[in-house]
Order: C-alpha cells, then structure tokens, then sequence
C-alpha cells in the first residue's frame, strides 16, 4: 500500500453511526472545478438507489462530490430509496457549495433497509470542515464493509516534465463478481484528460482488474468504479509524450489491478488466492465460461481450502462448462508448473503429492489447456472456507 | 422409506475393500430376461468410464445385469479406465452367466484414482452366491459414498387383477446439478413395457425429480439413472386400463420424486430443505436461469444456513440472472406465505420477523413472481453449512 494524495482531490470520513460500533462510515471526495470522469456500474438489474442516482448525475453533469456511505446499501426500497439519496445529495450540496446533480451518491452494506438520512445529514458540517488531501486513508477505511484492511494504491509518474498521480481506493469482500466485480472502487488523476478518453481508459483497465476478479459469482446491486481526472497538475493528455501516455496509462491499470488483486486476497473468509487461467479456448465466451466454472465451483474452492489437489474437481467443472460439442481429448490442466492432466487424462508422471505442494501454497495458478483454439483469459478468485460460511451466516446478527 | 421386492430383480451386496473402513461398496442387480430398460446419464463432457462403457452396452443389448461400486468414481483415466470398467464387466459376466454386453457398469467416489479391478473381481462367487430378491437395502447402502443414509423407495398399483410393483434407489450427497443431478438412481418394475414408451416415462419422470434438485451446480462426471421393467408380473403396459396406466406412471414419478427429494435432505452438510419456485417469467429458460442462480448463490444459502431472512440476496440473484432487457417493478419474493417483496421493493407490510420465523423451519419455500410471463419452474435445493465445508474439505483425507 503506497499512495501519495492526488492535487485536485480532497477527502474527509466520518463517523455517522451506521454502524452499531464506532467507526467510520461515511466519506466525501472533493473534486477541482474542471475534473473530468468516467464510470461503470453494475449490471444487476436490481441496481441500488444510488447506482440509478449517480447514473443520471454522471450523464447531467461532470462531478464535484462524491459521498459514500458503508453501513446501508439503500436496494430494494423503490421510490423511498431514490428520495432518500436525493435528500443525503441536497444536504451535502448546500454544505459544500455545489448543485445536487453534481454529486455522485454510493452506497453499501445491507440490502433492504432503510438509509439513515438524518444520521448522514448530520455530518455534513463536519465533513466540510475536516477536508483533506491527505484524507485517502480515512476514506479508505470508511468505505469498507466486511473487508478486514483498507484498499489503497498509488502511482506516479513523469509526464511534460511534471510529476502526475494516480491514487485508488476499493472496498470488496463480499458479491464479488466480474461485470462488475469491484463493489466500490475510486480512481483519481491530476492529469487533464477528456471524459471521453477517460472512459475507454477505465474500460481496458477493468478487463484485466475489477472485471477479472470472483469470489462466489454473486453480482452486487451496488457495484461501481469511477475514475477521475482532475486536472490539477496543469499538464493535458495531449502534452505528453507517446511514452508518457503509456507509462500513465500502465499506473491507471497497476493502481486498478492491485486493488483488485486486493479485493480477492480480503475476500470473506480467504486463505488461498487463486489465478485460473484458460488458454486455447475456441472462443472467449468458452474461456469465460470455464473459468468462471472452475472459479465458482464450491468443490474446486473447498478443495483449495483444504490444500488438496483434488483435480479430479477441476476436471469435472471443466466438462460441465466447454459446452456440448467440444472434444476434451486435447485437455490440459496445471497446477503452477506442475502437468496434472494431460490429453484429457491424468498425467502419466503426476504425483499426488507435487500436486499437494502447489496447493500448499498461499498463491497458486491453475491453468487449463482446452488446445481448441487461441481465445484465453484469467481470472482471480479465492477458497471455500468454514469463514466464508460463518461471515456471510452472521453478516446481519 | 417404504419398498417391496420387484419381482424379476435379484440383487446383492458386498464388502470388496475400495473404502479404507469396512464398509458395503460393491452391488449388482440381476434382471431377469427380457427386462427392458431406459436409462440417462451426465451431460458432463468429462464422462466417466463406466458412463462410456454403459451407454455403449445399452444401445447393443438389454442388460441382465448392473455393477456398481463406491468409493472410486474410475474418471479422468483415459483409456486404462475404459480397459479397467471392461475388465470388471468380464468377471461378472463370467460368474452370472451372461455376455460382457449385458452388463451396465457404474462406479462412484473420487476422481481420477484407478479402480482396483482385482478387489472387484475377487468378490464375483460371494455376489453371485447370495443373491436375493430382498436385497435392496443392503445394495442402496453399497452406492453410497457421503450420503449419510441410503435413499429407498417403493410403491404398490393394481394394474390387470394384478399387483405392480416400482421400487428404487439412489445415492447423491455431492456434485449435484440438474441435468444429471441424481448421481446414481436406479428404478424397476415388474410391469412389461417397451424401451421406447420406458424411455418417455423417465423423461416425464425426471423432469419433476432428479433434473429439479441442485446442490451446488456441480454436475457430475457419473450421473446415471437407469428405469427398469422386469415385466416379471406377466403383465404388459398394453394389459392395463388407462387409469391403471395412468396409477403406475405415478408410482414411477413418485418414487423418482421421493428419491431426490432424500438425496437433497441428505446433501452434505444440509440442515435445511429448500423449494425454490420461480413464477410468471416470460420463458422457460429465463424461469431456469433465475431458479438457479437463486439456488446456487453462496450468499442466500448461507443466509439460509443461518436462518436469517436476508432477502436483499435474493433479490441481488434474480437481479443478475434475469436478463438485460427485462423490468424489475414487477417482482414479487415471498417465504412461504409470507409476501416480502412486491413491486420490485419490499413490502410496506413486511416486517423481519416475519421472514425470520419462516426461515427458521427445516423447510420453506423461496418464490419469485417475476410478472413477465407464464413460465414457471421449481427447483429443491439445500442450504451451505459448516458441515458442507467440512465435508468437502475433508473428504479425500
């Protein structure tokens, strides 16, 4: 976790008493007049208040605010919800100054009650006057749920003789599914760059980042990633050179990239992190389909847990996912360097226990060789543990 | 569990050493001559070698005899797993009296372990020996591998002056997924009736049975669920009158339905019983999809492990499984009779411990109206405990 404050973004956290305990909950991103933005949202059809919110706030206006709460997912609740986020948006607008439409509003925790809106309105004053540059850690931690560390990165690189930052923060560990997977994730920028450019951006940095990540396949309704530019070091993406451009794009993606492995190393109850990885697939949508297959397998997962190479598991997802008129006789499967299977069989040299030693471990890559075509992709996920289980039966109690 | 001999099976059980305890893990059915049969196996690409030699037996002969071991599921062996399951079918043919063709192998347990072929061939003379028309129990104990308790069912029609009998057993525990869920089922009769017609009444049969029970998604390399009819009664199908017909088509469907009810009350580490039933989509596929992703989802089964009416996981299920384009102020959740969600949001009635008092029986019902259309589907599932953790984790140690 190392970071640097990004000119152009100022941060406070409160705490609102979402929470039954005391911790912080509630955080706001200032952004410079002039930044520019891009964000995806989820693609649950049963998306929260807020997601419908800042949805249309993004489409009306480029931002000055961004206002989180933990604690309250504020789904499920229809009309009552959107009013709701429209009066938190309207109290911080009149205490920092700006137009409600120039607020994006997130939310996440508990779907189905409702958001406490005088609590959130109380803070208002507060959060004004504490803001800070040097808030991200404070923010960090505010937006977390049942994450168990803070998710914090930062880049920086050289461009037009200048020093420019990218700084990111995500909250994850629970509903973590690609499209998309990140729960929350904040991304900013002092470059100047056009929202336009900025989206396709964050969208080449998603495919390999927050859209590449699984934990249990469910998709939240609260799901979102925003990346910012503000602008504030007075350097535009157009004086910088070619090299330049990619050297800051590469720092967008790293910052994306590790808060995302991040998510998946602090996901619910995880003790292993695992790399799948599917080569040789006809298509991309059958790579797709065996990765998630194999990331989403509850057996492959507690299998994982267990520190067993039980790849007969690994196999059997495998068949069920590749679709009915693939041949599996050209089947590879891997265990970091280790030849499990091979020609759809298990490996004439593999051993249980070089199996066993790969799954030992903390981090692990398993990698299929479908050798039906050149589509792949990869993904991160983690295990299946009696935590998961105890997390997720108690979140509420 | 209440059963009755089939008159035209003989059956019997042994102790052939594939578990590490002693235990039942060996059974054969004998069938007398002319039985007819229809049977379904996994749609897993991975197949396992007793599924590629038993449908290949099926279609060249009436079978007269079916080999089921525990404890090894001789899957992911390549073609020392085809010669291993040949081989096993060569001994019994030799000790029954019958051609190699006639019989149908089927072995479940661990993944890509090779099957000891001698353990198995050795116990031929004491299996021939002690076959007897009630043996059931013991050989449903035989299939067993996690299953806490064998699943047995049977039931008594009229049918020409006559008394008909279906009697049928079947082991589950793991890897279950519709499309084959039921892992091994096997069900006879003694009523005369032709492969073609047997092949219809299991395909209505399954549809409500062993297709509409989910565990965790897992569909298994070995699935098989084989209908018998021994037409040992000397009474034809052609004999009976249509309500007659009608009384042993029930039976069938009963028997088959009780049997997957069992294997998902006795899933690993179940603790609850869970009907999921989605109403009014707009097609049979989106009803599916739904049902499954809100049977599958870790989040609502643990929510259920824990008794708590966490329907917001619910709700986040139908949200990304029900498709792009569809409207969601339709949608209605409710636990058993109590209405939870209507018009997409909760409802203004609803409160927790409503829910919660729901959720706190061995079994409920989860029902989603979608008003979209008028396809419905049910599914049953099981919750995911500690136990199914344990289990998994555990089970090759």
């Amino acid at each position: 976790m190392s970071w640097q404050p990004v000119p152009g973004v100022r941060l406070a956290a409160a705490s609102a008493g979402l929470y039954a305990g005391e911790r912080l909950d509630l955080a706001v991103l200032e952004l410079a007049p002039g930044t520019e933005s891009a964000g995806v949202f989820t693609t649950n059809r049963f998306c929260a208040a807020p997601v419908e919110v800042a949805r249309e706030h993004l489409e009306a206006a480029s931002p000055r605010l961004l206002l989180i709460n933990a604690g309250c997912a504020n789904a499920g609740l229809g009309e009552q919800g959107l009013e709701d986020t429209r009066l938190c948006c309207e109290a911080a607008a009149q205490a920092f100054s700006v137009e409600p439409h120039e607020i994006l509003p997130f939310s996440t925790g508990v779907i189905g009650q409702r958001l406490d809106v005088g609590k959130i309105q109380a803070q208002m004053p507060q959060l004004q006057a504490t803001l800070s540059a040097e808030g991200w850690l404070e923010a960090s931690q505010a937006i977390l749920t049942t994450d168990t560390r803070s998710k914090l990165e930062g880049r920086q690189v050289k461009g037009a003789g200048k020093n420019l930052h990218v700084t990111g923060m995500a909250k994850g560990a629970g509903m973590i599914c690609p499209d998309m997977a990140t729960m929350l994730a904040f991304v900013a920028t002092d470059l100047a760059v056009d929202a336009a450019v900025l989206e396709q951006v964050l969208e080449r940095a998603l495919e390999h980042s927050f859209h590449a990540i699984t934990v249990e396949g469910d998709t939240s309704t609260n799901d979102a990633c925003i990346l910012l530019a503000t602008g504030a070091s007075g350097v535009k993406l157009a004086d910088l050179e070619d090299s330049e451009v990619e050297a800051w794009e590469q720092a967008v993606f790293e910052v994306c990239e590790t808060l995302a492995k991040a998510i998946v190393r602090d996901a619910e109850g995880a003790t292993r992190f695992i790399t799948i990885e599917v080569e040789q697939a006809a298509t991309p949508e059958q790579a797709q389909a065996v990765a998630r297959a194999v990331a989403h397998s509850p057996l492959v997962k507690t299998a994982a847990f267990a520190g067993d190479p039980n790849w007969g598991r690994i196999l059997a997802a495998v068949g069920r996912s590749v679709g009915e008129l693939s041949r599996m006789d050209q089947v590879g499967i891997r265990l970091d360097d280790v030849q499990v299977v091979t020609g759809g069989a298990v490996a004439e040299n593999y051993r249980e226990e070089q199996g066993g030693m790969v799954m030992a471990r903390d981090e692990f890559t398993i990698r299929v060789d479908l050798g039906l075509g050149e589509s792949q992709v990869r993904l991160y996920t983690s295990d299946l543990s009696y935590d998961y289980v105890k997390i997720n039966a108690e979140y509420r109690t």
